[in-house]
């Protein structure tokens, strides 16, 4: 099966979750500038979702340009990866209602890892439909930032215990260093002009 | 007429209402652990929606695989089915509200068994314009797991008023049963190779 | 310019108008079937919305299949259609808030009026950049029924204001003499078979 | 990479976005003429913002006739433009809520000519993957309408603390003269043929 509707649906999901995010913005009463004071937070932990959430569709789109086909079990793994994301505004809804305290920033880091076991999950999946010699598998490698970002969501999760702030960091140390595209996807269709 | 944007139509309003439960998880204001306990059951509600939703999402485009043109007929039994998923998060949300209360979990029950029946007569609307004689015919076989799925339903609604729980216990069962996605579609295509 | 775009679109916008038309229906904190009583009339008003936004997705799906190009116009005429559209939860919602009081009534037939009038300028677009001879003029004929709706929805407006309900039942049977997808293009579709 | 996905995604997030803005017109409790009489600015700033966002959508679909292919940059150029239109219906709603206050307007005007900023980057990123002498440059011209709209913005979020109507009359003539969608891209297209 060709993977044209599982980009399609997986597309539409994504784009809910992007947009409602910015749904946790209440607008404000007061109608000066000290009224948008409290929500800077807020419009941080959006902008920080928003880069998550984009980042992982960015490199969604990236690897399926090398999938040729799905099986019952792609579609699954790929549904466990949107199940997780789906969970992103809530955590960040409960992250801005509390202004960030331990609990909820260690939620939003548990939200994060379950993602990007998801993703792990996934390039799996196809690694095993398409075969460890396809040109997927090249593609893909050995997938180290993949693995590195798990371990520093488990090590951020532990130390929001001690210092939020530093988890956060972590959070968004981990979104900078993925900004660029998966380039190994892009590198195999150079190749195969 | 091809079933391309038929396709397209049903994955946005899929996209949408399995994005959309989640906003039924209301943000809670405590910031300790002990705040996200009576969001247990809620969260156990979301996931057992989100598997049945997913489950017919993967079926409908497994299904769509084997068919090669829709007519008006097709394009209301597909509405029909996308009015009953609509419910979904209704019925999820009014289970979390009132502590899965019977008739709240038998109302859960009767919009799966409406989703049901709908998914039941789109078979039936593309087996009549494909012919029983057709590719699409042979990989619908003669439908057991749907049909046992019906009865399911109907029964877990009529327990529901006796033990709820119960009721939950059959649908969690059905979703497990269906987790495996449609084989005989993915059947019909590696046949054609 | 292809309509593709246009479509997926329109699919898009149509699939999310008539999903967040379920968050109108407010879950009730009662537990027992006597607190679903009030959500009657509320969910008729879901019901109705819904199969009036299908016909709309219906009747564009295959008004499409006859269109092999879109200019600057079409996609002006096309937006002010999903603007009209996108109106219809909002009526509904004030609908249900008022318990169909004559001026929420009318105003829901306003925007359906909106919509037909849109609808009509849409094809009225189409017929000009596909010319009068074409295979898509000889299906749209003289759109008699387009025509006569758009005239029964200003009589029920009208009739709103002396009994809700006749305006109300004139929407009903609008939509159900809509319900048979439009032939038309159907037919144009088979003749080029 | 082909830029099918890129719209696709781009298609579903507009779509989002237009549709939840109807949801800051909350439903008013009145049922007659007047209720809805303090809707009437919401109403027309609902107006003005799906204007504004059809237009991005409407020279996002013309220019991209224009793309042949998209790289790692182009995926955060789009998303960065996605990310600005994300937050029209809060600026909206914070508009609404406020009776158009001038830090509101002004707030307004900060987050069009974000996107607009935004926009005239991913002009830039196309430019530069596509060649100086390509024909996406040629049909880009000097651009001419998208520098002139940002100045205009920016005049327009300064005039908004002095007097808040001049702002929004600003916005709206900008709307305006965009409705004729981006005609250059038509033009190239019209060349090929």
């Amino acid at each position: 099966m060709s993977p044209r509707r599982l980009e399609a649906f997986s597309d539409g999901v994504i784009a809910v979750i992007i947009t409602i995010m910015v749904l946790e913005m209440k607008v404000p009463h007061g109608a000066d500038v000290t009224a948008l004071a409290p929500l800077v937070p807020v419009f941080l932990a959006y902008v920080l979702s928003f880069v998550l959430v984009a980042i992982y569709w960015n490199n969604h789109h990236h690897m399926f340009h090398a999938v040729h086909h799905v099986s019952g079990g792609t579609l699954w793994a790929n549904m466990h990866l949107l199940f997780w994301l789906s969970l992103v505004p809530f955590t960040t809804g409960w992250m801005d209602e509390n202004h960030f305290a331990p609990v909820t920033v260690a939620a939003y880091g548990l939200v994060l890892l379950g993602a990007g076991v998801a993703y792990f999950i996934l390039t799996r999946v196809l690694l095993a439909t398409h075969g460890h010699d396809s040109a997927f598998a090249r593609a893909l490698g050995n997938d180290f930032k993949g693995k590195v970002s798990l371990v520093l969501y488990v090590a951020a999760i532990a130390l929001a215990f001690w210092q939020a702030w530093l988890a956060l960091a972590i959070y968004a140390a981990v979104a900078l260093w993925w900004l660029v595209p998966d380039r190994r996807f892009e590198r195999l269709l150079a190749e195969r002009k």
